[in-house]
């Protein structure tokens, strides 16, 4: 079997594997901790309105729920998806475009269009309560108009009438460079939103990429085969032919205020009076009985923050691992709790004291808005284990000499670093010299004693043991058993080797063969 | 009933709860991933030595091996120690000295003790492969000679041949201060080694306490009765009188070298040329069928790192909330990952900005060894939960802004400091400025939006749909509903409004009533 040929086969995967529940009974869909191996995605198959109105669509939530779900959806472990998206990076596959496909099953245009629209979707609230927005936050086409260059980013469209959305496509992204240049010639830039790709895709379009490359061409190697395209009714764009849904219009010369809504930080983004440009919707094409992929975010971890953490991972690896070359880098970790960009740790096996400082500042280098918090940790250490790095952090590292605080970043929607009614520009950069970042190489700087844990053979023993005493499973954690970092005199080994064979006469005999007189306790 | 009588009556009720396990198997004393609150202590009742001897007493691990372990042997809840020790310090119950107790069923003196003497103990290896040393960590027992004030400290003891200990009492504590006053009138002083009191007694011995406090009388405050005590037969010194062992002497005037074993940052001790004084065994005395108390010691979390967070957290609250009059500080909370000393989150509800800052530097003027990493959090932040404490780092503080490095503190057995071979003045205070300390203070400096979650109604009614559906048992975890944190304007609620009662086109109308002409994508 070749790759998932549509969301519904990925779906039937993950129903195999117990990662998907159905939900058959009514779901209204304006009002929504599992321990990570066991989250689940939702597929809602009878969405009402809260006034009472059915919708044609079912609606699919947290997708992907776990790293492991997303994996499923790669076709690799998630240990593996790192090494996937570099290989894919660098090994692309062109997508092929063919005359028609399923997204193009039902038209809604003309009339029809102009009746219900947007209106006729049943799309999730993400934060009811606090949400003044219905959303889509999924993979938006656009092309450079100079050079026809297509891109696929995700970005959040909110339904702002029946045939208008408030696209928010942030400056460094590449749908908003598409924007300021068909602005530049006086044109309207045209727009698809595709809504219920395969992963490959949702993982290209999350992931950033040179400018240049084509999302569809990597997910073709992801895939290991090409991505099938059709081109819009509409506007000159592509899209994938199986996708449940596309968005097809072009942006309009207006701008309009937003309401609030949640977002990746986990506090509902405060949006005062940030104008976002205005989009016309032109046609909906979607397949039967087509399911909305909801993206879900706010207090992390969400869909959101599974996609964007893996997204980051695999970029900042390819990017350090391959085009920087620095080999000793390990594993990429961005932390749910910094929601994706603000704790991330980079595993290393460093060769020189100054290859953490490397990684570092290229990862400062990669984005103003990533690694608010950014921590090098050695090889032996689980950079995703926040209590293995807290464990770093406490006995591998001095603040004073391993630590470093650099400003005039940007805090995206990090809210620590501005008043809530603050201007626009003050946000994107704070008086004086914009938000910080917090540099910690948390590697050992020398030889260190072992890890303080019985040696593996007398865990083993000792792990028999418990299973025979039948004691509650152990779900073991890195370390389990001592292991030598660096430093172990011969002297130490025989003193240890007399220990665990009960010859504690020799060893006393030996030890106190020194003796030395008392000296003042503070000498000791 | 009262408070504990003895260890014994302790363990019964741990038995009752579940929370010990009894191995009746042999195991070989020379030769340990379970969720906290699963964790159990262990009594090993039938010890042998891997040459074969067996043993008269049985040994008692892991005990506290949780949080809840060791407020089951207070009497209080997990949450309630810190006030239970804190009302204990404002109203201590003095000791009762009777004439004589369990602790003196046995005696061991005169040519028995020349005979076996301490090596007639089962006593446990705590990292087998990698220890030179078999050890109690318990309650010492010293006097002032000047004042004739007692103190109970914490100290571990290594057996350095039948009838002789390795005292490691380091510097700052009490009971190194009774040993330079005695050395400096030229005698030796008394000591008593405590083996298996009562958990009000343990923790008693672990916590700072102002000098010249009696740590039997604040034990006797937790129990609410007075802790019973006997004379020790061969010194001036008094120890509980249901202790299961008790170890009299005195100490020498010489010093021997250490050999490795585990300690408290969770690596072997490389304990270079460091000499230790050398204490002379006068009598050993204990119950009959004694219980030897091991104090796993090692890659945290263990049996010493449970009791040491306790102790810190317990003693600082005291410190910052009565003595400093901090009304605001909620929690002190003393992470696993540190090993109870170098990473300790303080939770307040702060009222004015530098309240976050007074409760720092108070931290680090109440020891030169504790909180490496020290870091403040709202009310509404688990302190406990590294995840958390992470959200708040990613999301409330700016490092340039919130953030300072002291140097000039103690590193204490912290390896980051120094190289593993230099000599132990560069150890204690490394060259040019001693080893350093990071303090954060991660409060909200300004009102913020709420939490990005569904309001508490329709997380409850979405509870309610978790639970018909049989879906996996929940352990929720705060924040588990948005709330708000003090920036919701009017017009926010109103629009929130909206969209729950399914009034879009109503929100539509409003939002779009302001729309602007297109600017520049970077001022939008």
């Amino acid at each position: 079997m070749g790759y998932f040929a549509d969301l519904r086969q990925y779906l039937t995967r993950l129903e195999e594997k117990g990662k998907l529940h159905r939900f058959k009974g009514e779901v209204v869909k304006e009002t929504r901790g599992v321990p990570e191996d066991q989250r689940k995605s939702f597929l809602f198959e009878n969405v009402v309105g809260v006034k009472g109105r059915r919708y044609g669509n079912r609606v699919l939530m947290g997708c992907p729920a776990s790293r492991e779900i997303l994996a499923l959806g790669l076709g690799c472990s998630p240990e593996q998806i790192k090494e996937k998206w570099s290989q894919a990076c660098l090994h692309p596959v062109e997508p092929e475009i063919g005359a028609t496909g399923p997204v193009h099953e039902m038209v809604l245009e003309g009339q029809d269009l102009e009746k219900s629209g947007l209106e006729s979707i049943g799309v999730p609230v993400d934060t009811p309560g606090f949400s003044g927005s219905v959303r889509t936050t999924t993979q938006v086409v656009t092309k450079d108009p100079e050079t026809g260059t297509r891109n696929v980013g995700q970005y959040s469209g909110h339904f702002a009438g029946r045939r208008e959305m408030r696209l928010a496509i942030a400056p460094p992204h590449h749908g908003a460079i598409h924007h300021v240049k068909w602005s530049r010639q006086g044109k309207k830039m045209p727009v698809a939103i595709v809504i219920g790709a395969t992963p490959n895709i949702t993982l290209a379009g999350a992931t950033p990429v040179p400018y240049g490359a084509d999302e569809y061409a990597i997910a073709g190697g992801i895939a290991g085969e090409p991505v099938k395209l059709v081109k819009c009714r509409t506007v000159d764009l592509e899209v994938p032919a199986t996708a449940e849904m596309v968005i097809e219009g072009e942006m309009t010369d207006q701008m309009e205020a937003h309401a609030a809504f949640g977002d990746y930080p986990g506090y509902v983004y405060e949006v005062g009076n940030r104008f976002v440009p205005i989009m016309r919707v032109k046609c909906i094409t979607h397949r039967r009985d087509p399911i909305f992929v909801g993206f879900d975010i706010g207090y992390p971890p969400t869909a959101t923050t599974v996609l964007e953490c893996v997204a980051i991972e695999a970029s900042l690896y390819q990017h350090l691992k391959r085009e920087l070359h620095m080999p000793g880098v390990l594993d990429v970790a961005c932390h749910y709790s910094g929601g994706a960009r603000n704790y991330i740790v980079i595993q290393m096996k460093k060769i020189a004291p100054w290859d953490p400082w490397q990684a570092l500042n290229a990862l400062t280098g990669f984005g103003a808005m990533l690694g608010k918090i950014s921590i090098v940790v050695d090889d032996d250490i689980d950079p995703r284990d926040p209590e293995a790095v807290n464990w770093a952090l406490s006995f591998r590292m001095q603040p004073h000499r391993d630590m470093r605080v650099i400003t005039h970043r940007s805090p995206l929607l990090d809210v620590s670093a501005h008043p809530p009614d603050c201007s626009n520009e003050e946000r994107h950069f704070p008086s004086p010299s914009g938000a910080s970042a917090l540099l910690i190489d948390a590697t050992r700087k020398w030889a260190y004693a072992p890890v303080g844990l019985p040696k593996k053979e007398y865990m083993e023993q000792a792990l028999a043991i418990w299973e025979r005493e039948k004691l509650p499973k152990l779900d073991l954690r890195q370390p389990w058993h001592g292991y030598h970092l660096g430093y172990w005199r011969e002297e130490d080994e025989d003193n240890a080797q007399l220990i665990v064979t009960g010859e504690y006469q020799k060893l006393w005999e030996k030890l106190g063969r020194n003796r030395v007189p008392l000296r003042g306790p503070f000498e000791a």
